[in-house]
């Protein structure tokens, strides 16, 4: 936790008590004590400093801090995510991953070989996804939130909802070994907002391709190794964000 | 499990008994049977197809191949990395990580905030940490095992090891927040074989750093999101490759 972060309504006339695994962290792990000041931030609104002004170092732990907010989040990232769901506990971590290393909206979407059960994961509840969201953001020091988005119908997302999407990126990748470019050359061409579709394990079908096609993303080629999708989803952004703002 | 890896010592005449993990994987989730083609490797030699003359389907399962050995396995990746010793559970995930991304040699060496006792991890023993190379090949379905150094202390390493491999490299970039380089700006210039240091959780220590420069590493900033060692790797691996041949 390199950040220690508040929803917008925790705080008070810039006042906040925290007693959860929060405090937890500042006796514990930072060791603080009253005048220690923190790196703070609210979520979707800003980061700053927090001074403790009373502490309890026996549990149960209590910690208040007065709250100035005084530096603006991190820019929004210049990629947004279109991912096959993935098995819970990868896309635990991936959420976790991408979030920290800058992303703007992920779409979770069904594919042909995507498992059916992934669809019932406890996971896909906005306040649990969240929670891995912000694993992010305290790892990264961020504030902005990712959006997220769940599409359980492949055919209505990409042939009804892509399009009203698509005026929102300069370029749309998708990933797939029969995709004739370069991630580099597509991008490099025109940086700017880019959408990528990483597939599920085994990756997209026939259909699905076709689909993409019709919606003219580029399909791109990302070399003859065949990747866990949180080692692609990983390395992709790291590879992206060689040309873009992210 | 894309490709079924033996040693090369483990066929006779181009024949192999297999009664392992490798035979139940072939049996319960390829279900292959009698003259089912299956895509095989041979450790550092190269790549081919297994045929299957014999099957035993109940346990113990035991498998006969007859294997043609007639592709070259990949090219040897542009990329070795420096790492400080990162924490077992950690390291297990990275070396299977990089190993599927492709990666030609790892110093795993000693720094200031590297925790003492990861050094006593059972899987710094050769064997140990061989299985999770292999799990990378056997991901991305490569033959090429990346080779692995241990350097338990870091002035010996940079002073007295280092300058004897630095001729291999064009680049020698160290990740850093005190960069004032890009990676991209460093690679660019002239691609060709990298070596990429990647400091502990909570970064290199001033003396650390230092060194590095005495040595000429190209000191690299990768951003103001502080990230977890095991992202960092393959998001610096992917945003590498937009540039070498990995």
């Amino acid at each position: 936790m390199n950040i220690i972060l508040f929803e917008k309504d925790e705080i008070f006339d810039n006042q906040i008590v925290l007693t959860d695994h929060r405090a937890t962290h500042i006796v514990k792990i930072l060791k603080a004590d009253i005048g220690s000041r923190l790196k703070v931030g609210i979520i979707n609104q800003g980061r700053g400093t927090g001074e403790i002004t009373e502490i309890h170092k026996k549990r149960p732990h209590r910690v208040h801090l007065t709250v100035s907010i005084d530096e603006k989040q991190f820019s929004e990232p210049q990629l947004d995510l279109i991912l096959a769901l993935p098995r819970p506990i990868m896309l635990r971590r991936i959420l976790s991953q991408v979030t920290a290393l800058g992303v703007g909206h992920i779409y979770l979407i069904n594919a042909n070989r995507v498992e059916k059960s992934f669809w019932d994961a406890s996971l896909l509840q906005p306040e649990e996804y969240r929670e891995h969201l912000k694993i992010g953001l305290e790892q990264c020091t961020d504030t902005r939130l990712p959006t997220l988005s769940l599409h359980d119908k492949f055919r209505p997302f990409i042939e009804d909802l892509y399009p009203t999407v698509q005026k929102n990126y300069k370029n749309s990748i998708v990933a797939d070994p029969t995709g004739t470019l370069k991630i580099c050359e597509v991008v490099k061409e025109d940086p700017g907002k880019t959408v990528l579709a990483v597939g599920p394990e085994g990756g997209w079908v026939d259909f699905e391709m076709t689909k993409f096609n019709e919606q003219k993303f580029s399909v791109c080629n990302i070399g003859r190794r065949i990747l866990k999708v949180d080692t692609a989803v990983v390395a992709l952004h790291g590879h992206l964000s060689a040309f873009l703002d992210v």
